[in-house]
Parts: C-alpha cells; sequence; structure tokens
C-alpha cells in the first residue's frame, strides 16, 4: 500500500534550523473530495520565508505546530482529480507542504497551472519561474515602480528572489547593485547575472559609505531582502522620494527575539521616502504575466539561472539549514525522489 | 535707526535646548533688490521640525550655523516691496526666521499670500492654518488616504499638528484615538478635540495592548508624530494594507546621537504596511483647498484651536525649550512685540 512520506515539525525553533528540528513520517495515503485533487509534489521550493511559520508565531499565517506538515510552495502533477478544472497530468504551483501528495482545490494559496515551455526545466518553475521570480517582478514594479535609469539596489543578492530582482531590473533598464555574502557571490553576480557591482556586506567596513561611493546621487528604489544592518544603512543613502520594497528580513529570521534594531527611519521624513512590505499573494493576479515575461527571457538567455538542488525528500530539513546558513547560491530547491 | 532684532544660534544643541543655546541680536534694517519684499514679522511658528536644524547637521535643509538667524515659519505683514505680487498691507505665511523684518522673495519656502478671514484671528495662521493644519490635513489625505469609517491613531495628538489631525480625521467619518504625554492633555483631546480615545504613553503599561483593546481589528491609518517606542507598538497593532504616515519623530529630536532602536519593521512585511515620510512643501499646491476647508471648520466651530501664545521675541528661545520639552499644549507660537 502506497505511503505519503511527509516532513513535520518536532520542535519549534528559535536559532538556526536543523535537521533534528523536523522529522520524516509516513502517512497513509490521502483521498479526495468534491472539488479536489490529488498533486504528487516533484520540486519543493525553499524558502526563507517559510522559517518564520516554524516558531510558533502568529504572523500572516497561523504558525506550524508541532507534529504539523511544514507548509511550502511546491511544482507538482495532478496525479487525480474531482474538480473539473484540473485533470491528471496538468502540472501545477500552489503553497502546498513538505510531502510526496498533497491534497489541494482551489482555495489553495498561489494556485497557478503551469504550461511549462519546452527547453525550460520543470524546477525553474518552483524558483525563476516560481515565487522567487514572480515576486521579484511583481515587487520591483507594483511596489518598487521602476523606471529606466533608476539606480536599484537589491540584498541577498545571490539569493533565488535577489538575483531575479538584479537581472529583471537590469532588463528594464536600471543600474542595479547588490549586496552579497562572499566575494565568490559578488563574482557570480557580476559576471554571470551582469549586476553593475556588488558589495560584500560582510568585509565592507561601511555599508552606506560603499553604496554612497557607487551611487554618489543616491538610490531610487532599495529591494530589500533582509533587513537589519543593511537596511539601517541603506536608509541614509536613499534620494529624496525614494522607494524601500520590503520582502524580507532574513537578517532578523533567526533572531526574532532579539532583532536588529532600526536607528535611521528619521531618513523616511527627511528624505520622504515610501517603504512598502508586500506578500506575493497580493499580486496573485500579476503572476501570468509576469511569467510570461520571465519566461520569454530565460528562453531567450536573458535572465541566467543558478539552481542549488538537494536530491531527495527526507534530506529537505538539511537543506533548508543550508539556505537559512547563507550556504547556498541561486534557488535551493529540492527534487523528491 | 530702526533696527532689526534676531534670534541666533549661539551654540550646536545635542540635548534640549535651553535659552543659553540662542542670542537676541540687533542688526541694521535690511534693504531689499528687485523682486524682493520687506516683511514684518507677527507671529513665529514654533515647531518640533526647527530642533532638528539646531545640531550641525545636513538634513532636508542644511544646518543652520554658529551666529546664524534661527529659521521658522512666520505670519507677516509686507511693509515694502519691489515685487508687484506683494503690496504693502499684504498679509504672508513663508519659512522665514526669527527676526522682526525678514526680506522674501517669491522662492521662499511654503510662501503663500493670505486671505484672513473676517472672525479669525490672525495667529491662527500659523498654527490651525499654518502649517500645522496644512501638513495634518495633507498628511491625512495624501499619504494617509483616510477614508470614513477607517480608525486613525496620532501621536502627539494634543500638539499643534496631532490636535489638527485628530479633528479632521472626525470630519472625514474616521474614528480617531490620540497618544498623549498627560491625563490632563488625554482630558483636553477627548472633551474638547472629540477624540474617541486617548492614551497616556507615560502611564500606560503596554502601549500596544492599549491600542489592541481599543482597536481588535487593528488600525488603519497611524499618523506619526514621534517615533520611537510608541512608533515600535503600532507596528504590531496595524491593520493588514495599513498605513503610516511618517510625519516628525519628536522622541528623537533631543537625542539624534542616540535615537530609540525600532525592532518591529518586520511588521511592514508581514501586515504589507506602508510606511510614508513626508515633508509639507512637497504638497505645496495643496495648500490653498486645505485652507479653504480648515477654515470653514474653524469658523462654523467644527475645529477646535488651543493656542500656547508666548509674548515678545526676546522669550521665543525659552518658548521653543517649553515645547520641546513636552511642555506645551496646542499650538505654540509667539507673538513678536
Amino acid at each position: 500500500m502506497p505511503v505519503n512520506r511527509q516532513i513535520t515539525l518536532a520542535s519549534l525553533i528559535h536559532g538556526n534550523p536543523t535537521p533534528e528540528h523536523f522529522k520524516l513520517v509516513e502517512s497513509a495515503m490521502p483521498s479526495i473530495e468534491e472539488g479536489e485533487f490529488l498533486v504528487r509534489n516533484l520540486y519543493l521550493s525553499l524558502e526563507p520565508a517559510i522559517r518564520g511559520w516554524l516558531e510558533g508565531k502568529e504572523s500572516y499565517f497561523p504558525p506550524i505546530p508541532i507534529d504539523g506538515v511544514i507548509k511550502g510552495p511546491t511544482v507538482g502533477r495532478v496525479v487525480e482529480s474531482k474538480n473539473s478544472q484540473y485533470q491528471p497530468g496538468d502540472i501545477i504551483f500552489a503553497l502546498n507542504r513538505w510531502e510526496d501528495y498533497s491534497v489541494v482545490d482551489e482555495s489553495a494559496i498561489l494556485l497557478e497551472k503551469l504550461s511549462p515551455k519546452e527547453g525550460i526545466p520543470l524546477s525553474y518553475y518552483v524558483g525563476p519561474l516560481g515565487g522567487s521570480g514572480t515576486t521579484a517582478y511583481c515587487g520591483l514594479h507594483e511596489v518598487g515602480q521602476i523606471q529606466a535609469g533608476q539606480t536599484v539596489v537589491v540584498s541577498a543578492a545571490a539569493g533565488a528572489t535577489g538575483s531575479m530582482v538584479g537581472q529583471i531590473a537590469k532588463q528594464r533598464g536600471c543600474r542595479v547593485i547588490g549586496f552579497v555574502g562572499s566575494d565568490a557571490k559578488a563574482k557570480l553576480i557580476t559576471e554571470e547575472f551582469g549586476f553593475d557591482a556588488a558589495i560584500n556586506y560582510k568585509t565592507a567596513p561601511d555599508l552606506a559609505a560603499a553604496v554612497n561611493e557607487l551611487v554618489p546621487d543616491g538610490v531610487d528604489v532599495y529591494y530589500d531582502n533582509v533587513g537589519g544592518a543593511i537596511l539601517n544603512a541603506m536608509l541614509t543613502t536613499m534620494k529624496v522620494y525614494g522607494r524601500i520594497v520590503c520582502c524580507g528580513m532574513i537578517a532578523d529570521y533567526n533572531q526574532t527575539d532579539n532583532r536588529n534594531p532600526i536607528t535611521n527611519l528619521w531618513e523616511v521624513v527627511a528624505r520622504q521616502l515610501t517603504m512598502q512590505g508586500f506578500l506575493q499573494f497580493t499580486y496573485h493576479d500579476k503572476v501570468p504575466a509576469a511569467l510570461a515575461e520571465l519566461e520569454g527571457w530565460i528562453k531567450s538567455d536573458k535572465i541566467k539561472v543558478v539552481e542549488d538542488i538537494t536530491e531527495g525528500l527526507a534530506n529537505t530539513p538539511q537543506a533548508f539549514g543550508r539556505l537559512m546558513s547563507g550556504a547556498t547560491t541561486g534557488k535551493a530547491l529540492v527534487k523528491v525522489d
């Protein structure tokens, strides 16, 4: 009898996640009701946002309880359906769970029926053509309101979202500077992803001075994935009427009881800045158009993709720990065996 | 021979301003060039923003140098003119200086030719019908985008701007809650200004809990005049898609080298908030319409005015120190003798 392997939460996490915080369990194969369909998960998207759901605190989602299955975006294939809109064989993206099989209905968050393009690996649809890509796309356009000729700075620039932010902004005619955590990543984003410059935040003696030297006239749009010290420095480098896209605050995710203090918010008044936070599901109606444009850029090699693929559902916890310690480059994902 | 009395900066200020930081000097009467006009200042508007110009730091204005005359908004009468648009007898509002006579031209920041209404004291035109009123009006509408039925929270609610914010929001059909620093101010804003509730931030044991109890569904718009601990608490009380109007950060003005840390910015992402800073001159084109509506509300007694008037230019430094220590209520201004 087939089983459904699942990764559950063994204990609430307060620092860096390790495999001990998770458990691999075998459950009975789920059955579906009218309106539902069963999805065989093929790729799991590992994302820093998941970290926020694992410490027992209410946020925009309820926290995952102990022994609850970890939630995360996946790409999967419909294998059984009692919903006329979804047929076996359909490929879908949605916020599912870390498991072999997920029961899905039309209310699933981020649900999208995919039409994978010839010549594009299916795994790309959890990353550059999944949440990372569409988040970057919507964040830059809907929140950042970028215009050609502007200067865009992005943090975690070698990561799944940051690398897409920089490359999309370049396609739009912006000048792009990325914060990264190693010289290897600095080389990657400038040589492979086409960023105009990189700043290694671990070795730069003064983050604001490093930006000011590259952008003496001030930054138009800062796409913030990290919060903390980089955000605090960036506040002092913005142009009047500049925009800060608040996408994530990775710097705090492993220490939410002791968050990095921000002391430069006065600049929001003095420089008349707009800081705007967003979650991708707010812009769900923009996803089809975003995907179409992103697929075109990827097929024509205008946007490059780097993946960090872990094989096997059982290795998901270890891969997630690597992501949250900053050890991965590009899109971190799991290929379900 | 007539002289021009002026208040100058005697030493850079790093804590609370005291009279020793200022000097009263007598200068020669200024003469005007083509295009300029001479204004006899009648009322000086005392505003916390001025504090930021007195510590030698670059900001949205260059700092006032030692021995420089202090800048500040005034209402005055044109007494001599070489500009065809301004005639002797005209009453104007502009960012002038703490002095008997100012030389003004059409590039003056915030310059507005006034048509004071019968039955409205001229002093109101530095406060509820000057920068405080138009800042509150533009901040609520242009930045806060308030709608009838929303809940608006404002800090420094018994102050010149805060008291106008609350009363304008009430006119627009909002529910309004104010943070104040004393029980007397709490009584004033609820009984005189018509706020729905007041929170004394000095005695409330938990600022966020106090708000949550009054607004269990979350706050739509927070109009922030203070920054610091109140802003940090408010971040955790906002509704999804809520807006924070960043008008000032008084809590930090006397300690800009050691600003209050903000640790709850994650809520900007999780609640998809917009924090937007502004300076009133950005909305200068909205002032005539704002003034017309504010004058109507004041004449019909729908908006109440409380003033804290100090007599005599020489007493300006002492009055400014009182403002910056939180000792004033309503609009702090100086009637020039």
